[in-house]
């Protein structure tokens, strides 16, 4: 038996093996992907390769809102227009970006990275709650929106949290018409989650 | 109007954005696979981007046969074991790795990098079938198997450059059952090239 990959070099095999084990690649779409690099190796495999080492030594969470980018603080944390005092509290920075494609909402965000899961034994400590409880009072919320996906999941994370935040006094909404059972955010269409967020309701 | 990547960031805007275009990729994905990165910034993302330098850098045309490698000479025209006077011609790097897959064939290969079109102008000498005719009697061959694809264009140049080779007197064949009409090597099955190969007639 010959070794899989002897007709081509180390380094390639070893892309094409590192490409295959992105989310939605295997071995015939990283294959397909690195020929077509290696064919504009001077150029856009160039370009690729730098950008792509800038932003793992350059990328880093906000440390308010835990946004994803290049600096401390985010570009929407950092922007005095969206200090509304409205926190939007996503799950992950994949419901963040969707949400600005949305562009319907202008204030400031909160990604907890996680759901709460007894299965996964991920607690409240894990999921940057108690952070955002020191942010209402540091920016004088007057509303958390709770943009949380419409799963068991989801929606004992957004109990869980009215519950938590329910000293402090602050309006707490969650996105109401629009989101489908069982649908995560990232997934929706823009218009859905600025209907959604348009038509939220009090928790 | 937000420019729509105003709260990532420049670079992980232009990252998102050149993943996107690569074959097979859209925005959605794109942005899939750069979150998913992102989180392993220290060790797959920074691995993959000097991998993908290191390629970029170190890519090149096998001088002889086309193959795509990291030194002048690939490692089939490089392999003694390999000269067996059998040259296995086919349309592009992709269809070598296919046939390599299949693991049946044990001789060398000619990369024509395309197939012969009126409409896009490409002719013989695009196609480096002149270092298909030198490699015959440098290399002593016995049979030339033309595994092009089953379209019109691949049988067009086929049969050009059976016409071409009549005069070194060289053996030509092409890959017989198997091959579905209007089939791209590339999408077939292992299986199916290996009896394509076994099964094959001569031209
Ligand atoms: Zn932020
Ligand atoms: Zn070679």
């Amino acid at each position: 038996m010959v070794p899989a990959g002897d007709h081509r070099g180390d380094e390639i095999e070893a892309l094409i093996a590192t490409m295959a084990r992105l989310p939605g690649l295997g071995p015939r779409s990283a294959r397909r992907i690195v020929l077509h690099l290696i064919r504009r190796r001077a150029g856009q495999m160039a370009q690729l390769a730098d950008l792509m080492a800038n932003v793992a030594r350059n990328a880093r969470e906000c440390l308010i809102c835990g946004n994803i980018t290049q600096s401390d603080i985010c570009p929407i944390c950092e922007d005095p227009a969206r200090a509304t005092g409205e926190i939007c509290v996503v799950t992950e920075v994949a419901d963040l970006w969707a949400m600005e494609r949305g562009r319907a909402f202008r204030g400031r965000y909160h990604v907890l990275g996680g759901s709460l899961s007894a299965l996964d034994e991920i607690g409240p400590e894990d999921l940057r709650i108690p952070q955002l409880i020191d942010r209402i009072a540091d920016e004088n919320a007057t509303e958390i929106i709770l943009a949380l996906s419409a799963t068991v999941e989801g929606q004992t994370t957004a109990h869980y949290i009215a519950e938590a935040l329910e000293p402090t006094g602050v309006a707490i909404t969650g996105l109401a018409q629009g989101v489908p059972i069982g649908g995560e955010l990232d997934y929706l269409d823009d218009g859905t989650i600025t209907a959604a967020l348009r038509a939220r309701r009090k928790f």
